[in-house]
């Protein structure tokens, strides 16, 4: 700031609201997100270069023609892996760009709601954009319905009950951490599908739970399919919205 | 159904609706939850008797006076501990009550919302009508914010990161079986916290986990306390609605 804006004065700086939108189906936004998405400033969303967003087509019905939007296209890195040091230096570049221009709008007074699947604080995209920013300016996080807790509606099976312990798994992770994890649980969600399809079919079984393992791909959402995982062929691929429940067999009173 | 009964034919049943209320806070219940509270028939709730529902209170801004109510109270049952006969056979009993109160009305053609704190497929108690129920009569079950999404927004605190295992574990297990999977686990949620503070808190610190350890009291709700694990002294009694956050370390990009 230099000096004849310092007597100026800068407008009060608008405030960065994660929005998580919930599993998929736009009934199941909370009443704050709702509120929020009507009225902001600013609709930013994460997107897949060449893709919609996912979140921005939940809150559709919800974003008048006109709005003032700022969508945030991850740069294309299917060719490396995610431990690859070239795939972070890109990804993290793509961050510092993304979180600069959330700046420059909430600098210049603009409130800017940032749409996040499932709740923002659980996996979310939008964390990382929260940490840049959470110590310059005013940020509220409005809590979704999870992932997880959709499938399990849709699915028509209770996850947890009484004592449970339940575990969420990464895919990624190797199938023998994976089939021990399982074998500890009670109940387990397992995320990040995927390309990880076969690997964690073969856990599931190694643990004994393959008669209890749920397949939801793109629950709550349009092209829902639910399967038992057993009845799952096509290995090659599911799509990033699916995941795999292991409903828990606690105390049933 | 007797001949006579056959001819003239009976109401169409009405539908069941599990409704998750979210955490605490109204504005945090769903669109579709909140649609429903004003329009089914008759609202439903658990709560211990002489004592208000919470899921009622947070709907409550939503329920009009004179609307129809079934409010199901609890046996007291602080004097027997949860593996005991006993205690397991009244609650079975109130439970076999309480649904085929439901069933009555919804025979009768009603529709029946029962509210359930958080998601209602995640340690509900409406698991216990919907097992009971649902063979017999349409079912809806409408996810909800769980408590410890709502809490780790009030804390400021994201859960998890990257490929974070989560576990989420009762209070009520004994110290070394939670020392041994907070151990274990990247990110933990550590429910029914009550009377399991103290040894809780010696199994945190056990595993190292101390400094991490955020203790969320009443999150998103009247009478919210927030404050490191390490700086909580009373350790005779943590109320209900208490629980421990561990968040996760993964990816930062």
């Amino acid at each position: 700031m230099n000096a004849l804006e310092a007597i100026m004065g800068a407008a009060k700086p608008g405030t960065l609201y994660g929005i998580g939108v919930g599993p998929g189906d736009a009934r199941l936004m909370t009443l704050r997100a709702a509120g929020l998405i009507r009225t902001v400033d600013t609709i930013s969303y994460f997107a897949k270069a060449g893709n919609d967003s996912n979140s921005r087509q939940v809150a559709a019905p919800l974003i008048a023609q006109g709005r003032n939007e700022l969508p945030l296209y991850y740069p294309v890195t299917t060719e490396l892996p995610v431990a690859d040091a070239g795939y972070k230096s890109q990804i993290r570049d793509f961050y510092e760009g993304a979180a600069a221009s959330i700046a420059e709008r909430l600098r210049a007074g603009e409130s800017v709601g940032l749409l996040a699947e499932g709740d923002p604080f659980f996996y979310g995209s939008f964390m990382h954009m929260w940490r840049r920013l959470t110590a310059d300016f005013p940020v509220e996080v409005v809590s979704g319905v999870t992932g997880f807790s959709g499938c399990s509606a849709r699915a028509g099976a209770p996850l947890t009950w009484g004592d449970d312990i339940l575990t969420v798994l990464p895919g990624t992770l190797d199938e023998a951490a994976l089939t021990r994890r399982l074998q500890e649980t009670d109940a387990a969600v397992i995320m990040k599908v995927g390309r990880n399809l076969a690997k964690i079919r073969r856990a599931v079984s190694a643990a004994n739970l393959i008669g209890r393992a749920i397949y939801v791909e793109r629950g709550a959402m349009a092209g829902e399919r639910i399967a038992p995982l057993a009845e799952v062929q096509d290995d090659a691929a599911a799509p990033y919205f699916s995941m795999i429940l292991i409903p828990g067999q606690g105390r049933r009173l």
